[in-house]
C-alpha cells in the first residue's frame, strides 16, 4: 500500500483536514477571528501582548526513527508556552507555519497538527492561523509563535534579579537531557518501542521517563510562571539552553553572581536520571542539559512560592554561576556551531 | 579570501550582529519590551491584536542567483504586511525564525536581515524577536509573524461582500508573476545583473521593473487597507495566489458571484506587461500571477475610495469569477502540488 504524500493532495484538502483538529481548544482570550481569512483577531484583554517564536528542524531538533510526529508537535508547542510563562504570561493563542518537503506523507503532517493541538488545548492557547510552504526533499521546519496575556501583571524579565534574592526552580532539571544522551548511546527508548509492561524492571522505566521528556517534552510548569510573577519574582528564564548557561544569562543581565548549592541541585540527580546515567552524568545533565524548559527564577528572601525548589542566591558580581563557589565545567548549547 | 559562516560563529556574536539592525523602527504600538528577553512585549492599543504568519523556502520560494537576501527580506516582510493590511489593520510588529544551514555565509543573512529590517521600519513594524536554528545542508526557511492593531476599525473579512457591491483593486496586477515569468524564461534581470543606464532601451526597463517586483514585492499599498475599512469596505483580500483565485476566496465565503470586466482588467495589462510579455501572456498574468501582494475588496456603490481601480461587480451567485461572463481559463498556484 502505497500512503498519500504531501504532494498527493491539494493544499485546500489538506487545510480542510488540518482545521477540524484545532477546534476545541480555548483559553482566557477570546478568539474574535480564528483560521482561514488573511490574519486572525485575538482579545488582548490587559491591551499588550506577550511574544515568541521558536522553531524545530527535522534531523537537527528531532529524529523521526526516536520521536512520533505527536511529540514533535507537543514539544514545539511546549518551548514556546515555556517562553510566555518565563515572562509571566499565560498563553493565549498559537500560530503554527510549516515548511515540509512535499514527498512527506499527509499522516505524518496530521499526526504533527494533532500533537500541536493537543499541547494547544492543554494551555488554552488556540491555534489562531498559519502557514503550509513545501521545502527541499527531507527538510521539515515546524515553526510556532506563541501570544501571551499579563493579566495585568508586569512582565518578569531577565535583569531584575537583586543582591540576596533567593534562586528557585519549579519542574525538573536534566531529564531531557538525559534522554538525549540515552538516545545518543543506542540506549534510549524511541517512539517505536513498545510499550513497557508490568514486569519491566526500574532501570528500563527510568530510561522511558528521560527518553519521553526528551522527545515531547512533558509536563512543563507554565501555570507557575505566572504564579511566579505574582509572588514577586524579580527575574524569571525559562530553561532551554541547560541550568548554568540559562542563569548565566540572568546573573549577566541583572549584574549578580548567583552562587549555587551543590546539595541542592543533587537531589534533582537522583531517581531516573542517576539510575540510567549514573551519578556523575546526572549531575553534568543537571547543571547544562537542554531543552528542559522547566522555570528559573530569582526571588525576595521571604516570597519564594510553593512547589519552588530553592538552589541559589544572588550575591555581589557581574554574570558569574558558581556551584558550591566554583566555576562549574559546562558551557551548552550552540544552534550552528554546535 | 574564505568568507565566514554561521557555524564559524557563536549564536551570541551573530545576534550581536543581528540586533543593532533592527533598531530604529517605530510604528503606532508601543514596544514595551524588545529582543532578548524569553519573549517580547507589545502594546495592544485597541485591546485586540490581528496575526498572520508566512514563510519563504530558498529554492522554493526564491533562487540565490535570481534575488539578493535583502530582496528575500523586503519580500517575506511585505508578504505579512499585506495580509495585515488585508484585514483593514496597521502592522505594529514584527518576529522573525530562520532556520539556516550552518554553512551559510554571515554576510548573506545579516544581508537578509537588512531586508528585514528596511521594510519593518517602512511599516512601521518593529522587529520584536526571533529564533535561529540550524537546517540540513542548503536549506534556509525565513519565517515572518506580522502583529497588526485595528485602531478600533472591526476587522474587514472575506465574507462579507453583498450582492450589488463594486469590486476594486489597490495596486498592481500581474507584475510578480509577469517577473517570474521572464526569469523562467532566461529572459529576466537578477540582482547580479549591472544597474540599468541611461541608453537602455524600455523593453530592458519593462523586465527590470516586473522583476524587481518578483524578487522583493515593492510598493505593497498596505495603508490602503485601514483606508479601505474607514471607506466602508465589506470584504477584502491580500492578492497572493493570483486574482481569479483570491476573488474566488471572496466570492466563495461571501456566497456571491463576481462578474468582472475584461476591459477595466486589460487596462492592468498594459505598459511593462504587455511591453515584455505580449498581450496574451499580460492578460494571463493579470487574472493569474501569484505574490502581487495588492490589495482586493468590495465596496457599496458610493463608497469606493480614491486609489482603487473598479474591475466588476458582485451579483446572485455562490462562488464563481467570472470575465465578460465567462470562466476564465485560469487556475493559480498550489504550495505542494505545485
Amino acid at each position: 500500500m502505497t500512503r498519500a504524500r504531501l504532494q498527493d493532495i491539494c493544499e485546500e484538502e489538506l487545510l480542510s483536514r488540518l482545521f477540524p483538529l484545532f477546534r476545541g481548544a480555548a483559553g482566557p482570550a477570546e478568539v474574535l477571528l480564528g483560521p482561514g481569512d488573511d490574519a486572525a483577531v485575538l482579545a488582548a484583554p490587559s491591551a499588550a501582548v506577550v511574544l515568541t517564536t521558536d522553531s524545530m528542524v527535522r534531523g537537527r531538533d528531532w529524529h523521526d526513527d526516536w520521536s512520533s510526529p505527536t511529540e514533535v508537535g507537543r514539544k514545539v508547542v511546549a518551548q514556546n508556552i515555556a517562553d510566555i510563562a518565563a515572562m509571566g504570561a499565560v498563553p493565549t493563542g498559537l500560530l503554527v507555519a510549516i515548511a515540509a518537503d512535499p514527498a512527506t506523507e499527509v499522516e505524518w503532517a496530521l499526526s504533527l497538527a494533532e500533537g500541536i493541538a493537543q499541547a494547544a488545548r492543554e494551555a488554552g492557547a488556540p491555534v489562531l492561523g498559519g502557514d503550509l510552504s513545501s521545502a527541499a526533499e527531507g527538510s521539515i521546519v515546524v515553526g510556532i509563535t506563541a501570544v501571551g496575556d499579563l493579566q495585568g501583571r508586569r512582565a518578569v524579565r531577565r535583569d531584575g534579579a537583586l543582591v540576596g534574592d533567593l534562586v528557585a526552580v519549579r519542574g525538573s532539571l536534566g531529564r531531557s537531557g538525559g534522554g538525549l544522551q540515552l538516545l545518543l548511546a543506542g540506549r534510549g527508548r524511541t517512539h517505536l518501542d513498545p510499550p513497557l509492561g508490568d514486569a519491566d524492571d526500574p532501570l528500563a522505566r527510568a530510561i522511558e521517563v528521560l527518553c519521553r521528556v526528551h522527545r515531547s517534552t512533558e509536563d512543563v510548569p507554565w501555570r507557575a510562571g505566572p504564579e511566579a510573577a505574582d509572588a514577586g519574582a524579580t527575574a524569571m528564564i525559562d530553561l532551554s539552553d541547560g541550568l548554568v548557561r540559562d542563569l548565566g544569562r540572568v546573573a549577566g543581565a541583572s549584574g549578580v553572581r548567583i552562587e549555587l548549592d551543590g546539595e541542592a541541585l543533587a537531589a534533582f540527580a537522583t531517581g531516573p536520571l542517576t539510575l540510567a546515567l549514573g551519578a556523575e552524568e546526572a549531575m553534568r545533565q543537571v547543571l547544562s542539559g537542554g531543552e528542559e524548559h522547566s522555570l528559573a527564577a530569582t526571588f525576595p528572601r521571604a516570597a519564594v512560592p510553593d512547589g519552588w525548589e530553592v538552589i541559589g542566591v544572588c550575591a555581589d558580581g557581574s554574570g558569574e554561576v558558581l556551584v558550591d563557589g566554583e566555576v562549574p565545567p559546562v558551557t551548552g548549547w550552540d544552534h550552528f556551531s554546535g
